[in-house]
């Protein structure tokens, strides 16, 4: 794989990034991908959905620590607890973890565990740090991200409503969220909380806290498990969660009050690089298994092997033009990243977050359509693969919130365009002048 | 609803078939949609996905017997066992029973049950019609349709590969087939099966029989349901089935030694306007909950209500021309049944076939991602709808097949062109002559 | 040609019309298309561009009148002075007159005069209709319409500014409009002017007026021609002109000042099925040119003719699909004015407006590409096509205004949509209750 | 501009190219643009289209010596004859140079031009570079490229048939070419022509030779011109042109007989990357425009200016997403090209080929329909860099040949995929047994 990177950027990648590189494509082939189909085993074994999960990862975690792949994700550009990579250099890694469903959470680098150990890792006191963030970064416990909330229209995050007042030396929450994924695991221990302290605060951006949720507190209620499409993605999960008079200690605050906002912005960014790196690894797969499919010998139709009609190759040939275009435009924001940080990168990560799932779903459904009926069922990963990367044009704000923002910034540009279009007009002009001949228009 | 009729077929709808339209408009929408919920919650009480059905669908299957409303799909034109409506009257009902899931069969209009007793009530002997097509008519059983196979590229269907011997007055048949749709049904009692009986037969077309086998003939198993994007669509389901020395009696064939593909040609016609209409019947229902979801008060972001976003009125407004204009397309081909019969509207049909979906699929996304993750979950009925609609582009031969089939009649049109061309050629340089110029090129 | 009108319209069609149809097909194939090349070839022999035109059409028109072919655009449902057909049976007959470029001319239903027509036709004075009226449908002159201008959005008809005061018996115009096509024409004789006439006047709607203003008048300046992607559209053309004291007497007013905008409505609307209908005729002549350039012996690639590519085989069946599933459209809003009016209809006229310039230009577009680098020149009329056909998504209104107003339209049915929706949850509340289970949500 | 220069392959470009990028922009709108009025000007002045130019160019390549501007296509990991800066380095000059029609040209830089230097450069002797190459080094003459010939389907280049056949010392020339670009203008002093020199040669690749052919040899005609959508190109122009014995010695042969696809193959590759920049030059300056226009107060249609309309926000927004991300598969393909060879970078120069001029048009379209009927007029570049870009979609093969090469290259690493997955297959298996299950499927 270190072989393959695109020229663009391989005069930025250390030689210990390439070697890890290439130790992550073997664990992902040989450990991961074969694992797979285990884990959905125990899981069937098990007789239940929730409150367990197959054994299985524990032996992957302790062969990935062995092989020093472990939380890779925390970029030594802003951390110290990581591995020594860059976001570039994880950004092709995240790539290659994306072709498995267990090899994120075996390198300790899932979601939303990874944005979770950032914001306490960034923002966190020293007592968080000791109590969440280690046993986060040892792999001791798993996390949930408790934002969206069902009763309001979250993609505007400013209408987030759940209530947190302060009580003495406690702060009580009440109300409702939904999408808490991973909060199904057992193993799941803290939720981080974004809700809403100090609704009379001055500014749209202040009246928002985020606080560190124990998920044994008292008051709090897992109500029922929301599916994609038709997966439940047990045992990780996506809850609906009540609130209940729920009280945590004043010291589980992040940062302060109001500055949830300020929180939250920093902690989406690399992690939409990391789902962007991901979500193309995953096309990547879905177009190996539709070159597979259609090589197949026994998949003739009409005479021809499905390789030979013409509207195939031009699905493979768009499907690899689709992909390589933005790859570069991931690692062109993950550069951007390493350079100066999440909101200096704004531009670069919102182009890729819009990007990658439009263009990882239109792989992959050509991979659906190539497989035929198989396509659809359990026989192939395709089907989940293209009902969760659809998600991703809806997590974390729609496309078309991105799009509208993205075109109001461009747009602020305007003033200078519109001046320099004046100018070139005048230039225009005097040059037509010089040139003896009147000025049109 | 009677009374939104489009323009271009009001003067072909007869009196009977406006009134029976508005009483099925009123039974959908007062009775089976409210209990969607209900046969979901029944299955859920009973424990189990397979064997079992709800029992609601009982109590909706006599009142729609009360109503009238029973087998209309057979149409007057071709069948006597219908109610009288023509294919172009029952293309308008479809849409309405595309609204609720429970709605088709409670009017014995659901599909496999559809074609396999239009092809027992065309095709059958005597006896066959006593034995299974009039429990069928009756609602007393169901049925299952089993043409495609794992193994074989089934989209090209003369690579169906099931062994079907004759051995004295029996048949043996032994081979595996899978989207063995409704087979999940413990009222599903017999299959239309297709095999390949005379494979030493001259002509591609004239290898397989379709025949007639009791669900619980010995040599049968019921190996395992598939799943489309994760739902199992229980209790109905789409199993994979494999046939060990299956035997059943030579009047249990259907029509004659190699005549399948007489058959299911025949089979597959008004099937695929049912199922175009009732298509567009879900992309209607997904366009009314886009439209409630985006004038909901609590969905404002960015200070805006979302139907004061410029984007989602122009999803809207293609979403209406989209179906507006497929639902021209299916009605033309459903007149064309009705004058002469499926063979004769193969164009109409094939047009139907691949542009209905396409349609659905792009009007029910929009309304997926104007709901937001709750678009994706199974508090809507959009996902779920979409994942079906899904299946149309694939099921009855990939649009791709469809797509060349249909480019190359419009191509056997050519030298016909090419004539014309030509003689047109000729045509402008007699003209350039005439009137003193010489002729270009 | 009456031997291909689609099933869904065939009992509308009365026997002359079939008939009619017929003689214009011959008319169009036989006389106009071999014609295109000699009024190219007089246009360049009489060394200019503006104020002459080819004598050829002069021909043309003669044998349309012989042959009855004269003002067939005049719908009976509406006027008097047509030639007894409807709205719907002009359809079908435009979408012949659409394969060539002196076809509409030639029968007298050619815009702008069209339109000129409907309109004084229906508000004209008797002096008005004797004066104007009666020339144009004799074809012995011929018309523009001054609508749009150059420095405002006249894509909202309110922005429209020409100065028009009352001065006495006069009324004295100052301004310009710019695309006022056809008066390049020499035989262009009359202008029909959308003014301000009452800029105080309550009501956006209520401050134009539309007056017939002779085009020789004083104070008219033909200032430029415009091009269209580098066509200049001789000899008819598209004008800049200016107006400067430009004096008309009152009697020259249409219906009354302040009532432009109720006449441009009623104008508009037949018209864009015209052209719509014209449009469609224009792709299916893409698509017959490029069914016969890929069957062309001469055209192999790569050891393939073009026919045996799979890509083109698919892009001949989407075109087919497209063109007949808005030919429907077309006809449906055609059917509409037939039996309501412009107003009645303006729903599915919209539909057909966007619609079907989107197709045309989709078809043209790949009948280009299938003819590699002849397809952008002069050799084929495509390039020519699609350069006019892309207008039609900017004249009469941008097609995102249009999609805008259908979807504020369709949206104003959502307080019947939300009730409904409303009404269903309580329904299947109801039956929860009624069934035994508690209602979920 | 050298502060715009991507995060992605800043690290590559030397001091020496920012400054020059930098000299380049400003050049280009100091002098370029402005005069592009001036060049129309002088044409309409001189009153003709051909055997003339405008001598406005003069000047501006006189301005483009003295700035050292001269040549810069010439890469420096290729030719000596250039100004020092790779192939990544000219790829960000050239889409400066893609805003003026005049720019390329100023600063010797336009085709055919640099593609005919680079074959003499690289394979001509040194008689023929004295006799050609210098002249054209200094821009004392131009020359055109004569390949694609009406008759034949020449998108595959085996089937050009112009008769080469030796005489002597001579090579006697008979055939006819077409779009000859460049051919109109006096300047033309060369022909590089391909021809059919060795039917007999085994392999398909090995007929044809390259031959340089004086503009004024006798039997030389100029048929005709041919334009683009309604464009001429004047005085540029692209020629037909017969060719009668025409004669030249055997020493205008380049490299040797039937090396012609060994030479235009190395040939296309950076031309094609020198296009696609020019191309993403003219979006960007598309979208400029776009801008400029929707934020013009004079817009406002039904009380909002453009701007704000959701649907134009989104359009700015994907227009900058498409334009970056290709602008990185460009530069991609430039490193690729400066570390091997237009052989070796193959894959990345197909890519780009296919992928910008699509885009380009996509965002070019958008910025008429903005525009309104202005965008479609003479008014602004935006239709004429429309119908030029269009033809790159078919000039030097159209996509779906290149689309068809690329699917068969990607689907050539099929065994390598098919054997991967049959491995993972069996690992998977492995581990199932390992864990005590048994292997699914």
């Amino acid at each position: 794989m270190s072989s393959e990177i695109p020229s663009l950027v391989i005069d930025r990648i250390s030689d210990k990034a390439k070697k890890t590189l290439d130790i992550v494509q073997k664990f992902v082939e040989e450990e991961c991908q074969p694992c797979d189909a285990v884990a959905r085993a125990q899981m069937e074994q098990m007789g239940k959905r929730w409150g367990v999960y197959p054994p299985v990862i524990d032996d992957l975690k302790e062969k990935a620590k062995k092989l020093g792949l472990w939380n890779i994700f925390l970029s030594k550009t802003h951390y110290d607890q990581g591995a020594g990579l860059s976001n570039l250099e994880y950004g092709l890694i995240a790539m290659q973890l994306g072709k498995s469903g267990l090899a994120s959470e075996a390198v300790n680098c899932a979601a939303p565990d990874t944005g979770n150990m950032e914001v306490i890792a960034k923002y966190g006191t020293d007592e968080q740090k000791k109590e969440w963030l280690q046993p986060l970064l040892d792999g001791h416990i798993r996390s949930a991200f408790l934002m969206t909330e069902r009763r309001v229209a979250s993609s505007d995050a400013k209408n987030i409503s759940m209530k947190m007042e302060r009580q003495g030396n406690e702060y009580v929450l009440n109300g409702s969220k939904w999408w808490s994924s991973g909060a199904g695991d057992p193993r799941c221990k803290i939720y981080v909380v974004m809700a809403k302290s100090n609704p009379e605060a001055a500014g749209d951006y202040k009246k928002h806290s985020v606080i560190l949720v124990p998920a044994n507190t008292p008051g709090i209620k897992v109500e029922r498990m929301l599916s994609v499409y038709g997966y439940d993605d047990a045992p990780h999960g996506h809850a609906e969660i009540t609130f209940t008079n729920v009280r945590v200690p004043v010291s589980a605050l992040v940062l302060g009050e109001g500055r949830g906002f300020e929180i939250i912005q920093g902690r989406l960014g690399p992690g939409r690089i990391h789902h962007a790196m991901r979500a193309l690894g995953s096309a990547e797969r879905a177009l190996e298994l539709m070159i597979a499919r259609v090589n197949d010998p026994d998949r003739k139709t009409f005479g021809k092997q499905l390789n030979q009609h013409g509207v195939i190759m031009e699905w493979i040939a768009r499907s690899r033009m689709e992909i390589d275009s933005s790859r570069f435009v991931v690692l062109n924001a993950a550069i951007k990243i390493d350079e100066t940080d999440a909101k200096g990168a704004q531009r670069e990560i919102a182009i890729a977050k819009v990007m990658v799932p439009q263009v990882a779903l239109a792989v992959i459904d050509r991979a659906v359509q190539a497989h035929g009926a198989a396509g659809v069922s359990q026989d192939f990963p395709l089907a989940s693969m293209w009902a969760h990367m659809r998600t991703l044009r809806i997590a974390d704000g729609p496309d078309e919130v991105h799009l509208q923002q993205m075109g109001r910034n461009e747009n602020k540009l305007n003033q200078h365009i519109v001046a320099k279009n004046e100018q070139q007009r005048k230039r225009a002009a005097a040059k037509m002048k010089e040139y003896g001949f009147k000025a049109s228009l």
